[in-house]
């Protein structure tokens, strides 16, 4: 390929409104182009990182026996109310009408179609296990589309559905599938990427991992331990209680405390430390706004979102007291008697005493509260979430958190789909099953994005040889003389012979120009022709990544030697 | 692969509703499975035949100097609104909301998306030409979707768009891309296929062809000459008129015609050939229901609305005349002056005399009709459908009629889109001048289901080898037998290990349900190791197209021997 009819431009600044590094660096380079919020255009050189990542998707998806196929895009409503998700997800779901007035949604997972494709043909226990996956466009309506290719609305992902007999079979193959994922990002060149127990949210089912890279601009938050291997999500991160001396135990009692409504003001108008209080924080259920849930922690701890939904089983949002249910700011457990509010404690209060609560009335709390002597609590839950410093539960080590991306999720469904949808298999006593999935993604795109936010520098992207849109950047630096356009062109074409994959600069611009672009778009291996090495014969290379100082090597050896650095660059993703 | 995994199953039985081959077979023989309407699922069998037609039109794009890009299958409404298209495509492309209520389309074809990748990115006639395509979803929503993947409402097409300073420049490119295309169908193993002219329709610009599989069950209607090489899509289709012999020229007269109506009912009434009557068609302009356009032709002969389009400039549709603006069955040319109304003359009518028209009232035709001599034509055009047994214009060849689906397109489109979005370049003298645009367009889905539309027997689906989703099936007659076990086996890694695709089907299933699979499923080679082969130390190949008779091969020449087959029937698409 020549840069001169390469479709894309190189900018040299940094547009205004971008704040991601990959972002910033997709769009200057010409890898993407914005068509819309969280929608864009894929420029040549990120589909061919595009058709590489997938590629090696597919090998290590084939190689575990995955069958690839392709679902629709746009599906039917039918298919989505079998599953319960028509009505279940608002607002992520596009739903629009066809010309027939159907009711139709585009496809943001393909859990139903998945089961849809094999019901009715898959039938028996010997026809299991099998994983079926595609790599396809989605669409998935984001309120926050961000950053590039990080976050946004349209995008190619691999889904992979697996169908089991037996839960074992199915943790057996999730396994395999755990270990295919980390050959997968380990040979498109992914470093600083780890696997962490996940939530399972909307998708159903129990067990579940996120492969997360650590970066600054995570949204995620990682729970991780110093000591030993634990990592987790925060929405699952589970931790130990440091002990707390709350001081005396003493008699419930009443007080005044103004108009000191969250935690802050009730500690400094009683002067008492918040390990010593008991925080409320209320919940709406989405969809039956009467409900409320009620959720009581200590007040130094922070209420688990994705926790509270698991244990209370309902898509709860933080609730709009303006209408008077309750007193805010001085919500406490006493005297709350309506059964449309549900009350959860958390385990941070199990054995806690001596503490602060609202009192249901405006400008009074209760201090003295032993919760054990006091609240007859028949259940404590886990429901806050993990704090920095706190201890690992596996060896007592100190945890600490970290922000991520995920790049990429596997869980274990269970029945969820298979259930709902009414696919049964007979198992080998002739019985009627109903199988048990399991479900694996990884975002391509998401994927290159996080590459490059994880492999560049002041000058542009650094792509893993693995993935690069072209391996070999080769620059004529003076195409006016005859002898450097010759031997350059000459270059080119026993290049595009041994099949190197060469990106030739043979425009009419300062050899600056030329080496800017190249490290921009950040092909690894340079090599540059130009009247002073052709004094002795050579070219010029040098390595992107700096991991040689450049040098010259004779033209006539140029290729050998881009196909040995190829070559052992390549080694570096072999698994 | 083990058939056994394989998922999907093979149906002995024709569904009662499907009615067109390709579509049973692919739906037998486990390719698709229907989710909606003109929607499908493609199992694995299918998902590997398209990615190889996907590598071959991939390859000769490359070929060309394409560059693959990705465009978004969402897409804004403003997008849209630029080029016209949004207000001007009714009931196709889908409109919906998403959650911003903000409107956005499903894309159908991917003009708007070409130009906003390329404008403000290529901004000088030294970047041109090139030319980008994709290989993605569409969603075009189709009334009449039928045949399975022949006519879908989704589906995956490989589109590209080139972009051209002149419009010499264009037709080189153009030519290119029309060898390119022949390249791919003879690749993918289409036979009988041609390339036509064809009309342009809403994509605007002029010249244009399309691919067409000569098949029964195409929708598509194709002129041919018997003589000479002339072939045209029906709608652009032309044809010399035979010479008519219309009787003596005669005064005109009202004549009484009672209730007769329509053509045949008058020429039975006044008992003259209907090659003397001049018949009137009326249409409506869409979205504008005031204004109509009538047509007049030889009775003989009929209106061709995508030349009446053309020639008029405007969206028509066949009228509803309820309405008693025209007197219907009895319109003729004298007393029409309605500025509303506009009317097209056929070239059939230029020298006609001794003709019939409707008088313009009830009852009541006219009948010697000299068109030169009572009529002020101004103009005679090309708007009738040419007919079978016709004279070609190029050579005076008798033309036929054939049936045919459109497999691919090219178009050259002009500047209908650059021109309107605003794109523009500089040219050599520092001129800012708009790019002529070309678009180039195959249903990779439909160029599967035209292959097996084509290639089949009364036993199932006869795969080219080029895109065969295996090229092997290897049977196990009896997996009781332990030597044919093992044997099997073994040819099965060895297979793989020589990298021959090969479906291994190890059931316990009888030999005939076996062979009725392999066939079914179109497999090119079959191989059997039964007892009695092994009897001699062989196994048995049959060819499943019987290019030659079965015949035993010893188990140890066995890869090589299929080795050699495939390589000699891919010699047969090679270029």
């Amino acid at each position: 390929m020549k840069i001169s009819k390469l479709v894309g431009v190189r900018m040299r600044e940094n547009p205004s409104d971008i704040t991601i590094t990959s972002h910033s660096l997709m769009v200057r380079a010409g890898y993407i182009k914005g068509v819309a919020n969280g929608i864009f255009s894929l420029l040549p050189p990120a589909k061919r990182v595009q058709l590489k990542i997938e590629k090696i998707i597919r090998e290590e998806m084939d190689a575990i026996d995955g069958q690839e196929v392709l679902f629709p895009v746009t599906m039917p409503r039918e298919l989505w109310e079998e599953s319960g998700r028509y009505q279940a997800i608002q607002g992520e779901l596009v739903k629009f009408k066809d010309r027939n007035e159907k009711d139709m949604v585009l496809g943001m997972t393909h859990e139903e179609a998945s089961v849809h494709m094999a019901r009715n043909i898959i039938t028996s226990y010997n026809q299991m296990p099998f994983m079926i996956y595609q790599i396809q466009t989605k669409f998935r309506d984001e309120l926050r589309a961000r950053g590039g290719l990080i976050r946004v609305r349209e995008f190619t992902m691999k889904d992979g559905y697996s169908f089991h007999t037996t839960q074992e079979d199915l943790e057996k193959y999730y396994d395999r599938c755990f270990d295919a994922y980390n050959r997968i990002f380990k040979r498109i060149g992914m470093k600083n990427f780890i696997a962490v127990k996940s939530d399972t949210g909307m998708m159903g089912g129990s067990v579940a991992h996120e492969y997360i890279l650590l970066t600054d601009i995570g949204e995620d938050t990682i729970v991780l331990c110093k000591n030993c291997d634990y990592k987790a999500n925060m929405e699952v991160g589970v931790s130990k209680m440091e002990k707390f001396d709350y001081g005396t135990d003493t008699e419930m009692k009443e007080v005044f405390t103004a108009d000191a409504k969250d935690i802050a003001e009730v500690c400094q108008f009683l002067k008492i430390d918040e390990k010593n209080t008991m925080k409320a924080v209320t919940y709406a259920v989405k969809g039956d706004s009467d409900k409320l849930v009620l959720v009581f922690v200590r007040g130094d701890m922070e209420v688990n979102e994705a926790k509270l939904k698991k244990i209370t089983q309902q898509d709860v949002m933080p609730a709009d007291l303006s209408e008077g249910q309750l007193v805010a700011g001085n919500i406490g457990p006493f005297g709350i008697d309506n059964k449309n509010i549900t009350i959860v404690y958390d385990n941070s209060l199990e054995d806690a005493l001596n503490l602060v609560c609202g009192a249901n009335k405006e400008e009074y709390h209760i201090t003295g509260v032993n919760v054990a002597r006091d609240l007859k609590v028949k259940e404590f839950h886990d429901v806050s979430k993990v704090k920095e410093g706190e201890k690992c539960t596996c060896c007592d080590g100190e945890l600490y958190l970290s922000n991520g991306i995920e790049i990429g999720n596997i869980f274990q469904l269970g029945t969820k789909y298979s259930k709902s949808m009414g696919m049964t298999v007979l198992d080998e006593n002739g019985k009627s099953i109903t199988p048990i999935m399991g479900c694996y993604g990884i975002g391509v795109g998401r994927a290159m994005a996080s590459i490059v936010e994880e492999s560049n520098d002041e000058n542009g992207i650094l792509w893993p040889m693995s993935i690069a849109p072209w391996q070999v950047f080769l620059a004529n630096i003076k195409p006016n003389d005859l002898e450097v356009k010759e031997k350059s062109e000459m270059l080119y074409e026993e290049m595009k012979k041994a099949k190197i994959e060469v990106l030739f600069d043979d425009r009419k611009q300062s050899p600056g120009v030329k080496f800017k672009d190249g490290e921009m778009l950040g092909i690894p291996v340079r090599v540059v022709v130009s009247p002073r090495t052709l004094e002795n014969g050579e070219a010029e290379i040098t390595m992107r990544d700096g991991s040689t100082e450049p040098y010259k090597v004779k033209i006539e050896n140029i290729v050998s030697e881009c196909k040995k650095i190829i070559e052992n660059y390549m080694k570096k993703y072999e698994i």
